[in-house]
């Protein structure tokens, strides 16, 4: 039998927002060895493992923090930046250029009377930044099912910026019904759509998918999903040690995809794995 | 053989638009014998003939026209209106209100800086309006095809008030994904609505469907089309004397829908006919 052929999505692995996030973490560490992340820096247990041991400690509140705090690149309310100035912390911002937009458009969209509807997981860290910025009058949706329940006059829509382009549309095709005016800021983010799209592409010539990332990152499960969709074997991993070898009997294309917050070090051992199991197999 | 059970769409014929466009007909005529109206009062050639006998002759432009002249529930151009209060005719403005105020949103989408998007049929003197309104800087589009060669940062969205509700969500779905932001006026008229909604529901429980209307009428034809996929039979007929007996043979439920700018009495006539016809063959 002929090896295996292993292909790596175009578009995978770290995002500019979360490569963003990192490069700044790794200048403010070269200046002071203690600072603080109000929650782990990516959700990406491997990546926030390595960074305790640089010195960046995961907290769950301001009170919690001393000297100098991180904002990962999800963002934060902004009444905790107001908590951060009133405790003179050193604040290091590293929210995404992506999430501010859509933070500030979620605020735009209060203030001109828009009944404000956020697309997306109404538990993750930037949506909850995104209903604060609409001073917590948004409604949070994340299926068309949840758009047939709402009815206003003025609707305006922002999208948590890793939600899937397909369900954004989907919504919006029934919001579209639902109001005399809606507004819609795509804040779906660029590099979202196309790890979407190139997940997609390799999904429908794969014999199997191997999805890397946190299983707590929103974006990676999205991919695994998306896949689902187009490939009958799919398996969501945080690190090679996952791997199992009978799931690459009889398998000829290998796709592998990884989440915006998977750096590529942990894609890179994951090919080596699957190499070796093959080698080992075929 | 039992006869033929007759329903008629529960929103069939005039809708507010017109009837307001009729009634302020009927008192101008009342006051004066010489109307001139710009275009067919509507797209119902029994209805405009019935009133050049009344004294209001059908012209092509200002030019033609003395006096007074009659603005249809389709609306004009505003520079028509200026040509109008040049040559100091009296204006008996009969656009709908619904039209005006898709009229409104086209300008304001413009002068906000939105590359306007019309969906509507670009003949259509409505549609015609509309583009002068936008300052003739929009695109006219009535398919989710169309919609694909669209990109724009920025698109405003407004519809031709008898646009199928179906076509309009299908168009926006594509748009949605053309741009940074879209905003939408969902500008199609509730009758609209209820008349697609009332066609579609009876299509589905009858064996022939009966639409009456001009057959320039845009909105008798989206009827048609709607009926088309939901009834095996559908005939599209102005007048009576357009019904084939051989059309009712076999035939149990008949399903009648009529556009907003069909009289009653012409509905009538048809059902009138076709009890005549099931007296007949049945």
């Amino acid at each position: 039998m002929l090896p295996m052929k292993i292909r790596i999505a175009q578009n995978a692995g770290f995002c500019y927002g979360v490569r963003r996030a990192i490069k700044i973490a790794d200048e403010a560490l070269e200046k002071n060895k203690s600072i603080y992340s109000l929650g782990p820096i990516i959700h990406n247990p491997q990546v926030v493992s390595e960074y305790e041991k640089k010195g960046l400690k995961v907290v769950e509140s301001i009170d919690e923090a001393k000297n100098a705090i991180l904002i990962r690149s999800h963002g934060i309310p902004p009444q905790i930046y107001k908590l951060i100035n009133k405790k003179k912390l050193e604040c290091i911002d590293a929210t995404c250029p992506f999430v501010k937009e859509a933070q500030d458009y979620a605020k735009q969209l209060y203030e001109e009377g828009y009944f404000v509807v956020i697309i997306g997981d109404k538990n993750h860290p930037e949506v909850q930044a995104h209903i604060a910025y609409a001073n917590y009058q948004a409604q949070v949706i994340n299926s068309k099912e949840e758009a047939k329940n709402i009815q206003a006059q003025k609707i305006g829509v922002v999208s948590q910026t890793t939600q899937s382009v397909d369900n954004f549309v989907s919504i919006v095709s029934e919001l579209v019904k639902k109001a005399k005016e809606i507004r819609i800021f795509n804040t779906i983010c660029d590099a979202t759509e196309k790890r979407q799209e190139s997940a997609k592409e390799l999904a429908q010539i794969s014999d199997i998918m191997i999805v890397i990332g946190g299983k707590n990152s929103a974006n990676t499960r999205k991919l695994f999903e998306i896949c689902l969709n187009f490939c009958k074997k799919v398996y969501y991993i945080e690190t090679k040690e996952e791997l199992k070898k009978e799931w690459f009997y009889n398998v000829k294309n290998v796709g592998i995809t990884a989440g915006a917050s998977t750096p590529s070090w942990l894609i890179d051992d994951v090919i080596q794995a699957i190499e070796s199991i093959d080698n080992d197999i075929h």
